[in-house]
Parts: structure tokens; C-alpha cells; sequence
């Protein structure tokens, strides 16, 4: 069997999600080689994963002939120069979302994509390969909704995780980049359009650190798209029962919502409190498999020299409409995109 | 408009409610008298619910011409004979369950209804009114899981009210005769057949006061029927989240399930304990509107001449197999009837 | 028993609800007179309501010293005058929503309120009075959410009812005043703050008959409050499958969701379709219970010389920030209060 | 890494599932080796999952040195032999359930694992490894319930495999022994205690064929436990809505319930039906992550030198009580253990 020989970059929390996955749970993926600029992370690469090749210089692994495939899993700033250097190198891409902090570094990703059209190049939007949404796609192309007109988007995490959140709020774009750019693609997917306006507010009412740091503990902002749809999201960081993601469809003949309750599992309790569904704790309880899936993808995609749904306009859309919500949370103002 | 004229025996907890629907919710009705044995009680009558005529004497109220119909709440050994000289006295009657404490008091009451067949008799199996057991009924009876086979029947009143059962553990009956009469009539209501053998068993883990009594704090049942189909009864007293009643109708093409979350009404907390349904409280809570739909139907059916859907034979049916029933769980032998 | 006597005006589908719930579900009410400019509608009252006394005239049953109270349920563009009439002719008044059809009319009945501080007024904000939403705002109020932030209410009529809606598009004021009242009044309601500022928008995908006639199908529209919280309105006319109002309350410590499912009772159908919860087809059947629970609080306001938590000035705030939304609809920008 | 080379035997519908996993999916195993009387299984091994050595005499296979566990997923009557051949062998071995076809070939099976006490022996109960499942046992064991009192364990195939079933009908050794041993397991797991008395029943309400073969569509059997425990097991075979497995325990603090709503996944559709949930087709898809990680741990036992919570003695009482209760269903009377 064919083995796509995979070298991954960054290995925080997310990046060891997708290390693991290459390493453990694809067949035909090999995780031959790993790049931080933190020794920790490449001391767990090699004990943890059995990683043979690491580097602390992302350029030097684009030059190991053993390495296939790059996946990008650094701080949002370093996604397109990564991106267009592995690809100038011969790799196939894997990058993390978003594709980059601004529109300009993302249309130099774009070129880089352009330049290689015989490499795979794919974005981590990885809810769209989660089972649930995955089928919720499936049925909105079967008709079951007819044409779909409306999407509803909310995202909260848990405030069991704020502090982190607060500790990065100066630096994170504010709440709408920080944490909207999954719903805007959601939106733009299940729409088959694009935003032409959008109008957004925040608030925060419980911790001040996030308005002290210029941002906002909750956002919220509606959408206008080219073809007479709507949209609307709901993202903030202080869900005292766990991680929300819910998003509802609507159509002309029906309409699909996924995970109104955040479930952890099937089991339900009766207890004191009444009867109680525990909720999913992040976002890696929540979307396991859906980066597994996502990866999957990739990796197939890689070896047969398919390209994936995702692309990478999908990226700089996405971080176009973030900017736009946040210019027009920023001037409390509708912005035309 | 013309108005039954109502006279009341029993006003404890379920009596109040039956009195106040009475009085101030049925408008083709009147509360024009009260009788009990507690004092207390008439005062309640009298203050509380505008009644004039009041009774320690239940002989003497029945010779009150302003009497039409009287409505029997007092307890299961009084039923029968109550049943019977109303009848005779010429009124209407609806008692509330259990009809009799042993077959032949039931065989009695039947016979007194059949000497009055111009006179309505109505017997308190009220699930059969509530909105959602009447939906279920009516689903069933227009096809909509085909021919019903099996029934799941679930009722758990809560830890809440545990000392009022401990106190009468040793004149209740048992648990079967006390509580599963209405999961018995449901039975036999939705599967259109009767029952001929039981099987059953009780445990006690949380409350050693029930099997000192020679009680059980939960029972489980379980019927065969004559035309094949099968029964379940699970019946306890320990729910700690409130008032629990279940039933699940399974159909050769599809199944109907009532109340397996008992919600308190259509809000959900999402909260640090996860997403919560707070539960109904206990029995007047959850079948409020069903003690109303039923006491209209009464009025109804005496002011019109009609024979409500409950008949006394559902009575003695059902308290013959709650006597099965519990040989059944005192012999630990399946009983045939 | 003291009973306050009651004059209707308007026996539509709504007024006949309301004039049921008086004439025979209200102890302490008598349905003693009707009025209306459709004598179909009077003889309706005569024969099922057994009322006496009918009116083509109003200021005629304004009158009758019969009549204590005035419920008006007649079309919006008569609701102040009306008020203001009943009220200077010393009646106790409960009017539909929406108060009056623009501001000015609303200082008109405002005005007439406080000239008789003695006389209850109430408006028919009924979903205050439902079972779940009274629930939600106790739970609020005790603290069980923190400080509420954010309310998101969906409120969608049935597609079965679309015609109608359509034959009114011209003239309803569009679906913001036409369907968006109860929700913006709930927003105020739970976060206990007044608009300072609403955002708007529209889709129409299924009739383009509601576009032709200068409405749409569905509105979506945000909005700032003065204490920093936020509010998103989605109302829409076309759902399939049925009648669906929802409410979510998120606060600091906790969120509130209403009706996420607006089934029509506790039964689940298993069937080939899977598992199936059938919703309620519309207003009267949703909120029935709400129905009658506003009036026996308005009844009982009257009698004992109380006004009700819903004030005249509701009703002002409501219809301004339902001008308002229509207005940003129409613009296309943001309209400041 | 130390992986595991595992040899398979069996590659049937569950086979292939069992195949896969170790083939594709769990890292520190390989599977060297497969097994079948029936070439195109073998064709599969190859092609598919690339196993190089492949055999037609499973004792052949033992003696394969590459080989140091296997797996078992013959037809049940061949479990026992093979396990006993495999451990004297030398080979850890999972087995699937039940062990055995009667109690002296159970026994047969135990000798051997007792003979080998350094080999890894597991049960395929794999519903002890789902997430829900071992999610409510943790719950349990930490006291979230109280002491557990009575499980309520319901298993229902689809009407869409039903001709498959009919088929079997004459070999299966009837409802019980086909599909009652999970629940059997899953009552002695959550209740930590061995069934002293079975009654049982069954019904054929759709396809006579069952009755017919002497077998019966549903199943419906209560038992008690030694230590005062009780149990409720219904199974079937002709859900429309897909395939169901529920299990609920209750006890003296709590309960909890397991997918009383077999959910395909997270997305609730909205549509002319209600509101809708999409149902799992089969043993496949529910449990195909338990599939997963009972083979992991399998694995991980065999390369530690670990026993699983699962024992061969787990396989005899469930072979024994699923027996009894078909003794209990054959004679219509309760049976002793």
C-alpha cells in the first residue's frame, strides 16, 4: 500500500489532534517527520509518536525528499508564507483555518495554489467532514430542505476555558476572527452564496478583561448574501454547561439543526436536578472524528492527485467576511463587502 | 344553559381538585353539595368553593333533590357501595379508581349499573384523557403503528412524597393494587385485549420501612394477553426527579412513546450541570387538564345521556388483574387468569 | 362570589377564543354583551355563548351599565380609540396587541390610562402568562441564568396558513409589525432594558407574492439595548411543519431555551421516518393555555383593583421599536431609538 | 513500536468489520493472517486489506509463528473448540459472543483459559466499550445512581434485515439466544450480580414465519438477581425506524437512560412530518466505534500482558442465562438458575 509520507508544523493542542491522527489512525499516511520551534513538542513527536525526523527549521523539513506532505497546524500569521513555501517545495498542503490574518498574504496563498495545480492544497474546515454536518450537506443537496435561505450559526466555548481566552484577547483579532470563521464558512457552504453585507455588535457582561482588551465576550452579527439569503452568528466564550456549536438550516421546505443540545453521549440522567444531558467539554471532544475524516481526505486526495471540497478561495473568502465583521462590530456600522 | 348539579363525597387532595374543577372550570356544572367525614373538609367546601349544602352523612346528601350526579373520592374500600346507592338514590355517578378492593365488591357495582343503564356511570381512569394518551389512542385506532403487540408501561411517583407511602405501606394494598391500576387499564385500552397470566416481582433497596410492611418500593410486572400481544409494568415509589409516567405502545409498524422525559413544561436549562429538564412535580401537576378533560366528559355525557368510554367493567378488569398481579409478586408464580 | 361582567368588541378567531375562555372556563367573569360590525358574529354570541346583550354599536355598549369591562379584540387600526372610549366610559379594558398602529395613537391611549389609575388596563401580551415562559422569567428573576445578555426568539407561522398571510400582505404593515410584536416584547421583558438601536433585514423564496405586495416572508433583525444586552428577532410565515415559537434566553450563568421543539404533546412517533414529534399547527393551539390564564389575571386585576405586569407602556415601546425594525428593513440601515 | 500480529477467522459481515479495524485502524497491531472455509472471504483478506498468508484449515493457521493472537468470528457453534485449539496454541484470542452453544462446551473454553493464564482472553461484548456505555458504568461506579436496582434493556433489529432473520429463523436457537446475550451481559455488568429466575414470553404479530420456524418476532423477559436486583429484556426484530438499542438503569439516587432515541447523528430535520430524527440502520453504525476500541484494548492486553474486563466466565452466564430464559419462553414457566 501506498504511504503519503506527512511532515507536520506546530504541535500545540491542535497540531498534537492531527499528529496523533497521522500517526496512529490513517493507513496509508506516515507521519515521517515533525517542525516546531518549541524542543518540547518535537521531544514529544519523537517519544510519543515515533517521529524520526524532527526540525526547529520549517524550511530545512521542506527539504527532506521524505516528506510528501505538509500539514500546518502554527499560529494563524505563519499560515501562507508556510503555505506557499511548501508548496514552492513540491509538498502537498494541509493548512490549519484561517488562512491567513489578511487578504492580501491570503491571495499570495492563492497564487501559490494557482502555481501548483497538480498539488493537493486543502484548508482545515474540518467541521464540514463531521458526520452531522456532513449529512445535514448530503440532504440539502437531495432537496430535502428545498432552497435553503437562512442559516443560523452559534458557537460558544466553555467557560471553563475563558482564561486562556482572556490571556489572548489582545492579540486574537478580536472575538469575529477569533472564533467566527468556521460559521462563516458553514454559512457560505450550505448557501452556495456569498455575503455582500454584514452588521454585528458584542457585549460583555461577565468577564470586563475582554473589553478592557478591546474585545468582546459575545458577538453577533447577521449577513446578507448575493443571492437574497440571510445569515446570522452567534459566537462567545462562557458556556457554563461545556463547547456549543449549533447551527440551523433553513429552507423553503424544511429545515435541518444540528446539536441544539451539545450532547456528550447518548446517555441521558433522571437525577435531583431533573433529567440531564452532559455537554461535549472543547472542541476536540467534539470534532475527534471530524479531524480524523478531515485528514483522511486529505491524504486520499493527496495520493490520487484529487483536490479536496475545500478550497483555497474558501479560505480568503472567509477571512474577508471575518475583517468585514469586525469593521463592522468595530464602527457598530453595516459594511459592504 | 342547563347545569348538572353535582354532590361531592371526599374531599382530600384528589377530591379538592375534582371539587375545584367542579365548581369554578366546567360551565355546564355546579358544586350544589359536599359531603365528608372530616369536617374540615365541608369548611374547605363551604370558604373555598362557594358550596351550601354540606354532609357528614353521605345517605342523607343522596336525598337531596338538588343532587344529580354525585362524585365518589373517597377511599378504595367506600367505592363500591358509594357506586351503588347513588345509583339507586337515581343519580349519576363517576367514581375514581380503583373501582372495588375485591371482585365481588366490583361484581356489586356492576350489577347496580346495570339496574340503571338511563344513569351515566364513569369511572376516574383519567390518562385515558390526557392530550397526549388521547392523541396516542387516536393514532393507534387510525392505523398508525399497525396492530399494537406489546406495551411498556413506567410510573414512579417521587422520592419527595416517600414518607405519605411508607405510612400506609401496610393498608395500601401492595404496591400493584396501589399503584399500577392506571398502567393496568392503559394496557388493556391500547392492546384491545385481556389479560390472562401475570408474572411479577418487587425490590426494595433505598427504603427498608416498605418490606417491613410487607411492601416493595418498585414492582415489575409483566403480562401475557389473549390475543398474543405482552405487557410490562414497572411501577416504584423513589424517582428522585419528580413524577414519572411512561408508556411506550409497540406496533407491528412503529411504536408510540409518551412522556419518557416527564418535562416540567417546554423550557431547557443549559447550565453548569449540563442541558436540564426540570420534571413534573407529582400526579395533580401532571394531569391537571386530564382531571379537567375528563370531569367536562361526565357532565357531558349525564346532561346528554351518554355512556362515557370507561365503563365499570373496565373497573372490575382491572382490579381483578391487580389482585393477579400481586399473587403473582406475594407467590413468586405466574398467575393465570 | 363577585363576577365582573363583560363586554367583548370583535368576534374573529382570536375574539372567539377569548370570549370562550370568559363565558365558561373564567368563575369570577359573565360574557354579559358582544359587539360587532359582523352580525354573523353577533349571533355566534347569542348562540353558543348564551350572551343577551349585542351590539352593532359600540359607544352603544359602552353603555350599558352591565358591562364592567371591555375586552377588545378587534382590528389593530381601532384598538386606541377604543381604549380611550372604554376607559372614559369607566370600563376596566383588556386590549389585543398591538397596542395602536402608530406612536402617536399609543400617547392617546396612554394618556386615557393614566386619567383613570383605578381602572385596570391590560394588554395581551399572552405569552408572558404561558406555562413556560412564566417559568423562564421566574427562573431568571431567582437568579438561575445571571444576568441575561442576549435573547434570540424565532416566532414562524405555519405554511398551511400562508394563504391568509398572503391576502393580507398589503395591508399587515409588513412582517415585522405583523409578526414580530410578541418577540420584541419578550426581548424587553427578560432583559429588563428598552432598544437603542435595530438592525433589519428580508428573504422571500416561496412567495414571491409576499415581494409583490412590498413584504417578505422572513424578517431577521438585531438589536442593541441601552444596558449593552443584544436581541435577534427571525420571524417568518412558511414553516412546514407547523407552528413554531421559540425563545433563548442566554445569560452569564446560564441560558434558557423555550419550545426548540414546538411539539404538540409528550408523544413520539417511531416510524419509517424515524423518530417523529409532531408540532402544533398554530397560535390557538400553542398558546390556549396562555390564553386563559392572561384573562383570569386581567379578571382578577379588575375585581380587586390591580394592574397586571403588562402596562400601557408596553405597548408604546413594542409598537416604536416594531416602526423602527420596519424602518431599518425597509432602509436597509440601522435605525437608532 | 511492538505491534501485535493477529490472524482472523471469520470473515462474515462482522468479520470483515473486526478485519478492518486491525488491518487499518489500530497501530500497534497487524493482521498477518486470515482464516475462512469460504474462498471469497480470503480473496477479500488479500485484496482488500492486503493479508499476505491466508488458510482454509484454521489449525493450520495456529501454526503459523507470524501469528500471536487471533480472532474469532466463526458461527458461534465453532467458538469454543477454536478457542481452546488457539490458547493451547499459544495465541491470545477474542472471541466473539456468545462463547458457546451450551454450558459443557462453555466450560471446555474456561479450562483452557484457565490452562493458559498468560494469554489474553476476551469476550467480544463490545457494548461495554461504546462511549455512552462506559460513560454510564463510570457514573455508576463513581455513585452518580445510588446502588443500581433494575436494568430495562431493549434491543430491536430493523424490519429492513428482517428477511435475513427469517431465514435463520429454524438455526438461531430462537430470539433469546440471538439477540438477548448483550442485554444478559449488560444487566450483570450494571447490576454486579447473577440472575437466580427468568420468566419470558414472545409474540409474532407480523411475519407468522417466525412462529412458523417455531421462533418468535419479540421477546419479552424478566429477571430476578441474588442480590434482590431485578431485569427486563425486550427484543425484536422489526423496528421500522431502524435499529434500536436501549438500556436503562435505575437506581436508588438516579437513573440513567441510553439512546431512548437511536439517533443517526446530531441533525433534527424540520420538515412536513414534524420534527424528525433520523434513525441508525444497523449494529454496524451504532456500535462501530465500540467495535474499534474493544479491539484496541484487546490489543493493548495481549502486548501488556493484561486480562480485559471481560472474562471467559462473563461468556458462560450469559450462555447460561440466555438458555434458561429460553427454557422460561419454550415452557411458559419461570426457571431457576
Amino acid at each position: 500500500m501506498e504511504k503519503l509520507k506527512v511532515g507536520i508544523v506546530g504541535l500545540g493542542r491542535l497540531g498534537k489532534i492531527h499528529a496523533g491522527n497521522i500517526a496512529n489512525k490513517i493507513r496509508n499516511a506516515e507521519l515521517t517527520a515533525a517542525c516546531s520551534i518549541v524542543p518540547a513538542e518535537l521531544e514529544y513527536a519523537k517519544t510519543e509518536l515515533g517521529v524520526e525526523k524532527v526540525y526547529l527549521d520549517y524550511r530545512e523539513m521542506l527539504r527532506d525528499p521524505d516528506v510528501d506532505a505538509v500539514v500546518i497546524v502554527t499560529t494563524s500569521r505563519e499560515h501562507c508564507w508556510q503555505i506557499e513555501a511548501a508548496l514552492d517545495a513540491g509538498k502537498h498542503v494541509f493548512s490549519e483555518k484561517p488562512l491567513g490574518v489578511d487578504v492580501e498574504q491570503c491571495h499570495m496563498a492563492e497564487a501559490a495554489v494557482e502555481r501548483h495545480p497538480e498539488k493537493t492544497f486543502m484548508l482545515g474546515f474540518m467541521r464540514r467532514y463531521d458526520r452531522s454536518y456532513a449529512y445535514a450537506k448530503q440532504k440539502i443537496d437531495s432537496g430535502a430542505i428545498g432552497t435553503p435561505y437562512l442559516v443560523k450559526a452559534t458557537g460558544i466555548d466553555p467557560e471553563a476555558l475563558v482564561e486562556g481566552a482572556i490571556r489572548f484577547a489582545k492579540t486574537s483579532g478580536g472575538i469575529f476572527l477569533d472564533m467566527a470563521i468556521h460559521d462563516i464558512d458553514l454559512m457560505r457552504w450550505f448557501l452556495g452564496a456569498e455575503v455582500t453585507e454584514v452588521y454585528a455588535m458584542g457585549a460583555t457582561f461577565k468577564h470586563p478583561a475582554f473589553r478592557e482588551a478591546g474585545d468582546d465576550e459575545t458577538g453577533l452579527a447577521v449577513y446578507r448574501f448575493a443571492n437574497g439569503a440571510m445569515g446570522m452568528v452567534h459566537v462567545g466564550r462562557t458556556a457554563p454547561y461545556g463547547y456549543h456549536v449549533e447551527t440551523e438550516i433553513v429552507g423553503t421546505e424544511g429545515t435541518i439543526r444540528i446539536s441544539a443540545v451539545p450532547e456528550k453521549n447518548l446517555a441521558r440522567l433522571y437525577n435531583g436536578a431533573g433529567v440531564v444531558t452532559e455537554c461535549v467539554e472543547g472542541f476536540p471532544e467534539r470534532f475527534a472524528e471530524a479531524y480524523l475524516l478531515e485528514m483522511e481526505e486529505f491524504v486520499d486526495c493527496a495520493l490520487t492527485g484529487r483536490q479536496p471540497g475545500v478550497s483555497v478561495y474558501d479560505g480568503t473568502e472567509s477571512t474577508k467576511i471575518g475583517y468585514a465583521t469586525t469593521e463592522a462590530w468595530k464602527t457598530g456600522k453595516a459594511v459592504k463587502l
